[in-house]
């Protein structure tokens, strides 16, 4: 354990030089102009994700921690705080988009201050000694990870509606090895009832909302190896999926109507062929990829009518226990795709494809804590806990997370009607 | 097995007779303008009520099983259906306050036609071999007695938001035994570990949601055996609960400012005092009566603050399944008090107090399926399983839940933020 | 002077009884359920007009200048006040719908009491000899008579958004003589340029608003005889008048796309041909009748595309002077047809039709305060000011219009976009 | 009028050449950033300014008239277009601040580009026989004009409600000459009754709506030389003007409570003084300057409590007439000052201070066609009738106007409740 940790410690700086790295480097493409935009409530500007994940690193270390350290601007908490009413008040939420300063290079220069300090700390082994600190450097570094994802998504959604849309990179050369030409026949996979340990159980950092490992009775059941395609997908549009109450939950139909809905968000129709925005450009929809970009409402629709079910997020734990194959290529952030891939891809994990990465999967779960659930005290306790109502669970990462930041026991929430995030759909038999 | 459906068929007509007579007594004290209220969009007008539920009669039993049988109005399917969209087109659930009409003479009307058709059509012997009838009838008397409960919290709220505070009836003398004077010390009990079957296994009705009876693990845990008193609200109240983020949800905080609650529903302060709404008009707030009218939101910020948690529904289930007394003396409907009582009422149940009647309580679970879970094909499927997103489970009826309506596997269920119920909390150890 | 103040006196009695009667009589055909509907925010629940009328002479006759006189409930003042902020709080505007009590007996009561006390004071000639009263009684009974008219509208918006469409009352057979058949020619009456006196100049009871008289220099203009009938409204339904943008005013044409107006209100289509909702029932659209329940937007749109205007108030008072035969049969309330007649009805007045009663006209001014015009001091000076902005003048009465209240210095006033009055159009030649 | 029509030929290039550059001066002190912001649905983003007035000259010039004029960019009709209807789709007017891109230097050669093209044009002699391009030239200079004032206006929101309220320019010394220390006394300018021509009747450009000129007659009035002052209008704040709804229209009234208005916009108090947000920074509210940045209900509730009214819009016209100084010094965008300036400033125009410039004035009259008003045919015709509804008139030109396009015919327009523009109060006697 000691020396565990030691080995930790050493790589704390160069962790934190990459992660915070990894941030420029999603935002690099972007015009100043982009990143100031807020053209939906749930999409924060990319200047103010650069802002409020450096003010973390601020307010949990720098500020209270180390010596002669002094607040970069009196007014950033204010303007970077985003939830945690312990800190003190906040711009609103909706008005990030208001706020065309500080310019975007205070910003650059604020996230250099921060390191220069931050990584003077990370060389201070007294500071380290206390896992009070350490504990808070680790979690600043998981929370730049989940903004990295909502940057690449709510870039998306920027440049997506824009009526120009706007390419945000070339299409890269997988790194992920070719593609077969053949979508793998998907397979239903046997799980058979038993008691299972739901809940991280090893070292290295989880979230509170995965604690405590607890024991769950779980009935048999059987799951698909393969998420839902956009083949599939339009079958259940061409056969009226959009315009059929019967496979809706009610509060989805009511979206249904209100919003229009008559395909995944990106999706326009052209000439009798489905065409989506991807952060590549436009392009025709390929019938062997994922779906991705439905709410809840559109997956459990699509399981109602295909007659089957979502996972419950315990079913989909314990698939992972047992199929993931954490030594499979992933679609994470890394590879730079930034868009769900086929399941050919992953031909040497024959069983399931994806379980990690490529989309986040729609559970039907509620975020609810676990039994011995308790929020840890003080501001970093507001992480988790006050969202446990009316949020969905999703698990497994998408192609714009990290790869060091997933694992089979990570859960995600959204609301229901959510679908700028890469989400998808994986089915267990009824 | 015969011999059950033969004398459960020779009570249906007495029972559809209660049943159907209950709803008119219900609405006996209200004048012809209390019938057409809708003050919110959750309240439909008591006439609405007394016409959707001859609706269900007329449309699911005699128009499609009763030969000869002709619509009493052409129209009223569109008037009455709730939300069946498998029925066609209705009025829109925010609209029901606008209809003054039909009168209310010719609801009543409609009511005595519908019932001398379903009169005799439960006494055809050859209608009732037809065990698809007899269920759909079930299902309306079932039916109808949720809708005798939403008539009281309805009613009560059409009254308590008027300025004049009239009275609905005289309080009733107690038919429920002398009050003892003081409120029973409550205690803690304790479940333990083990496998429970949670979900209707009887003979008996029960929703198509409480099926299919399943095993689940149940780590230990303790349950308080009386529900929080108004009394011990006070104190979360004075403590500043309501203005202290940390106890709260985010959504429900959220909630706490916009409407600037400061006390559960029906509540205000007089020189200091807190007084509340009930059916019988506006009297003090009495410390050892159980604190209703509140949403999950502030059942679930009170724990918090009391350093407990809710339980969850199958906690509950299986808690009710050890303690819940069915020969002690609960408070229904059809008591008539229409108010919950204090536990001292109960000292005949000594270990817990009111898991049946009295207040509703909000359980930390959300409404999902279980395992297994298929709706019903056509219409009556339309019931349940839509809606299970989005929802809190509550559990164990109230003061206004018919007594026979009620069992320990019953899941009713809310949008956390609902206070027009009758709606209480029960404690469980963290 | 005097001896007309004696007469005036004498006649108050009478006059009162008679107006006070004429509000029970518009009721007469109401249910109690009908009474207490406000299925839109400008419109008011009939027993709230009956409360409200009688609540103006309590407050500012009875209170403060009768002996003796105790408020009939303590709680009416915050019900039934309108909008006089001088006189303390009130129920919100849009909540007078959810007030199913008092119950309607009381509210007949309320007016008994009143009307008795009234009367009372009527034969009292010390206290009419204080002008301050009698003025205020007057103002009381023209209150009395705007809100006859607005019953009569608000009841027929109560009906007519009800599925049912209920008649109101059987068509009355016309006191006015018989319909000749075939529509008069529409002629274009001259009024030369001049220099003409605005506003009220007679001895007896006028509106704040309508005073001080004075001179308005108007260039030379034409007006049409009679108003645009509905078979001439169809042609610009029928030559896409409601899709064209070029007709309409900015804000009216977001209107007419956000609410899909596409005819005046309470018209629909059925198999190609207009029908209506009208008191008396729905019938088809009788082409050479007025067409009437239009805003402001149509109106001017309509004006537009026919290649002409509306008139100005000035110019309509002006017309008005000129050619207004207060001999001529008119369409007032006491004619009780209750919807506007074709102009053939009016062929004694040979040169124009209906100028008073029949419908309302838009003109194309906005209600602004004449020159020196100063609001009364006190509550009864927030009579007409406080609305002179965002609001269009109308002129004329309508067949909703108590006979002796309309004259031709009259200025009515509403919003742009309301369409329940009976409103019609008056072109002018550009 | 050949010669002068031949001498305004000749200036056209020039004049062209200095209006676009002011728009780009306007601009240059800001950021990327701030070029993208909609705060609020009335504010549009600098960039779309600088885009929509060069598609103005592209699409009534160029692209019809200019051989061999390819346009810049084919969605830039879209995303530039404002409402004219005429001219396609076009971007809703609240997503403006949704569109990051095009980028900042696309839109500066889009300029580039269209000037370059403008410029030849403007030295064709033979396109400039044609009366009907050179008048939508000088329209698009009128109309460049007018967004300068809106750039000016919408850049002080845009970081007026910034909380680190940027500074956008160092203010500026005066070039109006030296301060004289005291705020000049204000007095009563009489104005006899007669028949006044009211309209442009000159030959050089006027928008539709100011023709055609026409006669009314005036009562004798009384008007203040001076406008009210900061100072002033602090003694209405703090005789409670706010919290008096006396004084107000009823629908300023419920604004006031709506939005807690208790000053001038831009205003606050810290310690009990006021400070207010100018283009220059914070500073303390200086009494002697005139007051700004105040609603028509502010103004009218003003006018209201200190026992007078606003003028009319003829009444200001003819006061204009009389005493408008055209030689005397004004303050607008040109002075470089943009922000009101001291009365003080202006003694050598003694009667009247700053009729023309320094701040718009409200006046007492709703936006209406003059007799005889028609609009334009085609798309240029949308220009200012279909806005005729429901606006207040305002007079004057203010410190963000060019002064080369005020006049004192001219009419500006707009809704009683808008802060943002210049806006400043002038009285007259009741």
């Amino acid at each position: 354990m000691l020396s565990t940790h030691h080995s930790y410690l050493e790589l704390l700086l160069s962790r934190y030089q990459n992660i915070r790295q990894q941030t420029l480097s999603i935002c690099a493409p972007l015009t100043p102009e982009d990143t100031v935009m807020q053209p939906m409530v749930d999409v924060s500007p990319p200047k103010w994700h650069m802002g409020h994940t450096t003010w973390f690193f601020e307010t949990f270390i720098l500020a209270p921690h180390v010596k002669g350290y002094r607040l970069f601007h009196s007014q950033y908490a204010f303007l970077f705080n985003s939830y945690y009413n312990s800190m003190g008040s906040r711009v609103a939420r909706s008005d990030r988009g208001t706020l065309s300063r500080p310019p975007l290079q205070d910003i650059l220069e604020y996230r250099r201050h921060v390191d220069q300090w931050m990584e003077k700390a990370l060389q201070n082994e007294e500071l380290l000694k206390n896992e009070e600190i350490t504990a808070a450097i680790e979690l600043g570094l998981q929370h730049e990870q989940q903004h990295q994802e909502l940057l690449v998504t709510d870039i998306k959604y920027i440049l997506g509606c824009n009526p120009l849309m706007p390419i945000y990179h070339e299409q890269q050369n997988s790194v992920l090895g070719e593609f077969s030409g053949k979508q793998p026949q998907n397979t239903w996979l046997t799980i058979p009832e038993g008691i299972y340990t739901i809940g991280y159980q090893g070292e290295g950092f989880c979230f509170d909302n995965e604690l405590n490992p607890h024991k769950v009775l779980l009935p048999a059941f059987e799951a698909s190896s393969c998420t839902v395609t956009n083949g599939e997908y339009m079958a259940f549009i061409d056969d009226g999926g959009y315009s059929d109450f019967r496979y809706w939950m009610d509060e989805g139909w009511a979206l249904v109507q209100q919003h229009q809905w008559q395909a995944p968000l990106y999706w326009f129709q052209q000439e009798g062929d489905w065409y989506h925005f991807t952060l590549h450009g436009v392009e025709k929809v390929k019938e062997n990829e994922p779906v991705t970009h439905i709410s809840f409402y559109e997956a459990q629709a699509y399981a109602n009518w295909s007659g089957h079910r979502l996972l419950t997020e315990f079913e989909w734990e314990v698939l992972a226990q047992l199929h993931a194959s954490p030594s499979a290529k992933g679609n994470f952030l890394e590879s730079g795709k930034l868009q769900p891939i086929s399941a050919s891809f992953s031909e040497n994990a024959p069983k399931t494809a994806h379980l990690l990465g490529n989309t986040w999967e729609w559970t039907n779960s509620a975020y609810l804590p676990y039994p011995g659930y308790s929020a840890a005290p003080g501001a970093l306790g507001e992480y988790n806990g006050k969202f446990m109502v009316n949020q969905m669970v999703l698990r497994g990462g998408s192609c714009a997370t990290p790869e060091s930041h997933i694992r089979c026991t990570y859960r995600n929430f959204f609301h229901a009607d959510k679908r700028w995030q890469f989400t998808g759909i994986r089915l267990a038999k009824k």
